[in-house]
């Protein structure tokens, strides 16, 4: 593969309205499965100044349906008040390939057809994401991560990345997340990716393909991130003949703003992504890989948590060499890695004081 | 109402091979939410012979895609070789309304129009399914039951039919099952309205009309039907470039096998059915209804049962006044009232005993 680094820049973002920043490759990107993309584009946003040392590092990945700006969705973690804080630290997000939030995904053009992806796009993975990732990396002349963190999805590039470069981080932060994407979750995925199939439109070459598909994916979606517990508090009333539940109104609205800022195609290519990941590929096990990891790791489970199981977190936590685990507790389930800021904040600025 | 029943009999049933019996309602079925329904057929089957003095009947309820022939759906507990047994008891089960298996459902004919239902089909509730129960009860001129038994949906239909006519049962069994339809479980079937309602086909006259969306909302189920643990432990593989994961293949395969023998209409009407269950409906609370029950009724949940929470157990067994609840563990959840048959039949054949 040869790149060639047309653009990009380590300026300083503003943090209230901060403008995203593309790096274009040039030359072929090789994906994991040997299919390859031209001309990818990986946006991204940073936030902070870089210090003397280009020491200050902190890598932030995201999840599935988020975007490059952590600031937005990850309040009381990483903003200007937050334990992750542009005033000291060097903040990168990178938008995932694959996705539709400006990083080169299935609503992209296809530079040699002149059509949009849409189906066509090739089948990535967590590898490839971390591919995209290093390359940012090296453009932006890192090389040493003081922090990597990463709920859900955006754990699961950040602990392969760390397999893969074992010295590159010196503490990760890993929430509820996995080394290898469970049975458990891929058929809730599969479920979600079998709505979005339903709806013709989807195959269509329509901005719209796919809406009501996808709608439902994300209703399926949402029972998985969240508990019983949350429901059936917030979510009270019941049908009668004249007008429907608080749940089922609930889920309805929560498909319709998911389809009013995604992409079914972009949905179903990184729910397929997601279902590929394991660190253990290439390795006897893994055990194997993960014991590679250098870094100090922090493991955050949650009780609550449908999707990711608290088996998995201790299986990060035996293999990688130092780490500590921790559990919390949340009614939201597996959305506590969002929703929990405060204590995730309180028990990330301990461990990162320990080890200082 | 003017209800005049024109077919049904009392015969006994060869086990292997039964056929459906029909009682025909003339007049109109006034349904709950005060439409009507005209000539509707109660498809049921009965086992066994009823004794002389009429007092060995067990009435079993059957949960949302099952059918009237419990010896198929729940062998283990009821059978020649079990603790229902048609050498002792005579055994009964009705289709429920809005399914498709012989009772009047959407696939049926509109007498009114001549065609059929399909999506025409009025919103019908587990309080209509009970109606449709008493008349046959009236039919069979059964009047003591000396035990009502269902999991799940089956389960709804009991304990509402019980709270109508406490004196009517000597003995209920509740498994996995509720009082009121929760939030959680409606917020779970909505998404699967949502996965038929995206496919448009759901929408036309083909007999086929829905199958994709009724395969993903059956995927969906599935989970809900589940655990975690089943899943890991029984669907290994994971996905690679050229073959799909084990989970998928599975949740495709069920998806097929429900839309093989149901119907995406049937589905819909019968999930929203289950949503308006709440035998509090008319009294001042579910306590009240509840208290109403004079049967000694057995209560069994399970542990990992992710669709019916043991708080639902709880508030039944504190409610109904002669109660005693047991929670069984069981990997595969909420269809461990199905799979745990053995352990089931164990504490039925004790509590039975005991109040003999």
């Amino acid at each position: 593969m040869s790149i060639e680094i047309k653009t990009g820049s380590v300026e300083a973002q503003p943090i209230e309205n901060p403008s995203l920043k593309y790096l274009k490759i040039q030359g072929d990107f090789i994906l994991e499965n040997g299919k390859k993309l031209s001309e990818v584009v990986i946006a991204y946003h940073t936030f902070g100044q870089l210090n003397a040392k280009r020491d200050n590092v902190v890598w932030v990945c995201h999840a599935l349906t988020a975007n490059a700006n952590p600031i937005q969705w990850w309040p009381g973690l990483i903003g200007q008040k937050d334990v992750i804080n542009p005033q000291k630290y060097f903040i990168v997000c990178a938008n995932i390939i694959g996705s539709c939030y400006g990083s080169t995904g299935p609503k992209n053009f296809n530079p040699e057809t002149g059509e949009r992806y849409l189906r066509s796009f090739p089948a990535i993975t967590i590898k490839d994401m971390v591919k995209a990732h290093r390359l940012l990396l090296a453009h932006l002349e890192i090389d040493q991560i003081h922090l990597g963190v990463g709920g859900s999805m955006g754990g699961q590039q950040i602990v392969e990345w760390a397999v893969q470069e074992p010295k590159l981080f010196k503490h990760i932060a890993l929430i509820a997340s996995s080394a290898k994407s469970s049975p458990w979750g891929v058929a809730i995925r599969s479920a979600q990716r079998m709505a979005i199939e339903a709806d013709p439109s989807f195959y269509s070459s329509s901005p719209k393909g796919g809406w009501k598909g996808l709608e439902a994916a994300r209703a399926m979606a949402m029972v998985s991130y969240r508990t019983d517990k949350i429901y059936n508090i917030s979510q009270v009333d019941q049908a009668n003949f004249e007008s429907a539940s608080d749940a089922e109104s609930y889920q309805r609205y929560q498909g319709e703003k998911l389809r009013n800022r995604f992409d079914a195609r972009t949905y179903y290519t990184l729910s397929q992504a997601m279902d590929f990941h394991d660190v253990g590929k290439g390795y006897k096990s893994i055990s194997e890989a993960l014991e590679r990891i250098d870094a100090r790791a922090l493991i955050i489970g949650i009780e609550e948590d449908l999707l990711f199981s608290k088996e998995e977190q201790v299986e990060l936590a035996e293999n990688i060499k130092k780490s500590e685990l921790h559990f919390i507790k949340s009614d939201y389930g597996h959305d506590g890695f969002l929703v929990e800021a405060k204590t995730i904040t309180g028990l990330l600025a301990n461990f990162l004081n320990k080890h200082r």
